[in-house]
C-alpha cells in the first residue's frame, strides 16, 4: 500500500500544519496509510493550538526521498516553499488555497479554492465524503481559520470560511471569538525573540518572472515595539539577503487588532515594489495602510510589476 | 456580474467540448453568467455525440481579451494547450484530469484528479452541488467518457470513470455498450480525410524540459489503412515540424478495438523517444504494443527521459 507523508510549507503557521495533520487524518479515513509530519517546529500561536486541544506536534523532517513514500502537499504548491528534494518525490495530492506554480509528470489530486484557509477546502471534502471530524482535529481546524483570516478580518476570508469556523467551533466545543482572541494573542509574543527569529515567523520565498523576492511577515498588536527594533531587524534582513541571494526582502509588520501594515525593505531596486503600491520607499520603510493579507494584498500587485518589466 | 467563457484544449476532442457544455451549465446553475466556447470545429466523434443528443456545437473563438470576460478552462491547464492570448486572461476556475503545468498570480478554483475524463470530475461536481444533469448534458458527458477511456478499455479509465457512466446512460436513457460502439466507430471515417486533418484530429504540444514536442493520436479500426498513406503522413508531418519548429513529431495510430498502437515519428534526434520506450525507430516507425493512452502511457515515459537529460 502507498504510504503518504502530509505535510504543508516551510517556515509552517497553524493552518499548514492544522491542515497537515486533518488532511492526513482524512488519507486513513479514505483507507490509506498516511503521516502528518511538518518542515519546522510550530510557531508560538500553532503551539497554543496543539496544547489547548491536547494534540501533538508532528515530527519534523528535512527530506523524504528514499522513504518509498509518496507526498501530499497543504497549503502550498511552490517548490521554494517546500521540501528540498521535491523534485526527488512523487507528488498524489495539492490541497491549496494560494496562486498555483506547479508542474507535473503525471496527473494527480490538486483542489485549489479561493478562499481564505486550506482547512476550510479540507472541511468541504469531509463532508463531500461524508467523514466525522473529530473535536480535537476540528479545534485545529478552527484555529488554521481564525490564524489565516485574522479572526475573520481579512480580505481574504470569504463567508464559506467563517460558515466553516462556526461549524468546526461547534464541534470542537469553543466560542470562536473569546478562543480565537486568545489564539492570535499567543501569536504576538515578539519581545523575547531575535531578529533572525522574527524574520523567519512566517516567511516565504517567491520566483517573480525570474527575480527572487522573499516576503516574511509578523503579526503584533500596534506598531512600537518593532518600529523600535527597526535599525536590528534591517540588519538582520540585510545579513540573509546576502546570504541568500534574494533580490528584495519585505517585512511586513501586522497590526491584528487594527488591521493596518507597515513594511521594512531590503534591496538594490526597489522600483517594482514602489510601482506595485504607487508610494515611495522612504528609509527602506514602506506604508502600507490597510494591508494585512500577504496573499491577496502582497503578493499579486508585486508579482503584476515584476512581470511588467 | 462577472461572465465565464468556459473552452477546453485546442484541436478539441469530445471531453473537452462535453465540459464546456456541462461546466458552463453548472456555473450558470450556480448564478453565474456562463458561455461555452471552442477553440476549434467539433470532429466527426464529437459531431455525432452532439447531433445524437441534439445540442448545438459551441460557438468557436480565437482570442478573449478585450471581452471582459474571466474564463474557466476545461480538460487542459498548459497554455501551449490553450486560447492563443491567455497570458492576458483572467482564469478563475481549471477542470482537468491532466498532468499540471500551470502558474496564475492569483488563487483560483481548481481541480484536477488522476481519472480518465474531466466530465467524470464535473459529474461529481454536479452531485457535491445538489445539481442535477440534464438528459442531453448527461448523454454528452457520458459520450466524454466513452471517448476518453475508449469505451472503458484505457488503463486510465477508472471505477470512478466507469460509475459516472452508467448513471450518465441511465439519466440519458441509452445504453452505455450499444451507443459507445456507435459512437467511437463515427470517429474513426479516416479515408476521406487529408493527411494535414488526420494530424490535427488530436494533437497536443508540449514542453518537456524546454524540448518542444508534437504528439497527435488517430484512432482506428485496424492498421492497414494508414499503413497505406505512411509516406504521405511523414511527408505531412515533416512540413508540419520545419513550420512551427518542433524538435520532435509522434503520430499515435491507435486500433480501438484491438488496444494497440504503432508511432510515426519525424525530429532530428529520436534518442529520448527511443530511451523512453526502451526500443529504437525503424523507418520512421515505432512499435507500441499494449499502448492506447497519450496521457498515461506516453507523455509520462517521455516527460521522464527529457527529463534525464
Amino acid at each position: 500500500m502507498t504510504q503518504y507523508l502530509v505535510f504543508g510549507h516551510k517556515n509552517p503557521d497553524t493552518d499548514t500544519i492544522a491542515s497537515a495533520i486533518a488532511f492526513a487524518y482524512y488519507l486513513n479515513q479514505k483507507g490509506h496509510q498516511a503521516e502528518a509530519v511538518t518542515l519546522g517546529t510550530p510557531n508560538e500561536e500553532t503551539a497554543f493550538a496543539l496544547d489547548y486541544f491536547k494534540a501533538q506536534a508532528p515530527r519534523v523532517i528535512e527530506s523524504a526521498a528514499g522513504t518509498g513514500a509518496h507526498v501530499a502537499l497543504v497549503d502550498h504548491n511552490e517548490a521554494s516553499q517546500s521540501i528540498d528534494d521535491l523534485a526527488e518525490l512523487t507528488v498524489d495530492y495539492v490541497i491549496d488555497h494560494h496562486r498555483i506554480g506547479f508542474e507535473s509528470a503525471q496527473p494527480l489530486y490538486y483542489r485549489c479554492e479561493p478562499i481564505g484557509c486550506t482547512a476550510t477546502v479540507l472541511y468541504k471534502m469531509f463532508g463531500e465524503a461524508g467523514i466525522e471530524i473529530p473535536a480535537q482535529i476540528a479545534g485545529l481546524m478552527l484555529s488554521a481559520i481564525i490564524s489565516d483570516s485574522l479572526l475573520f478580518k481579512s480580505p481574504t476570508c470569504t463567508p464559506e470560511d467563517v460558515d466553516a469556523a462556526q461549524a468546526l467551533a461547534t464541534l470542537a466545543g469553543v466560542d470562536a471569538q473569546v478562543y480565537g482572541l486568545d489564539l492570535l494573542k499567543a501569536g504576538t509574543n515578539l519581545a523575547s525573540k531575535s531578529e533572525e527569529t522574527l524574520l523567519n515567523l512566517d516567511a516565504k520565498s517567491f520566483d517573480m518572472n525570474g527575480h527572487q523576492v522573499r516576503i516574511a511577515q509578523v503579526n503584533a498588536i500596534g506598531f512600537s515595539d518593532l518600529l523600535a527594533r527597526k535599525e536590528a531587524l534591517l540588519k538582520a534582513m540585510q545579513a540573509e539577503v546576502e546570504a541568500k541571494g534574494y533580490e528584495l526582502f519585505l517585512l511586513v509588520v501586522t497590526d491584528v487588532l487594527d488591521s493596518n501594515s507597515f513594511g521594512l525593505v531590503v534591496g538594490q531596486d526597489v522600483s517594482a515594489l514602489e510601482a506595485a503600491f504607487g508610494q515611495k520607499v522612504v528609509d527602506q520603510q514602506l506604508e502600507l495602510p490597510g494591508v494585512v493579507s500577504r496573499k491577496k494584498q502582497i503578493v499579486p500587485p508585486l508579482t503584476d510589476s515584476y512581470a511588467a518589466r
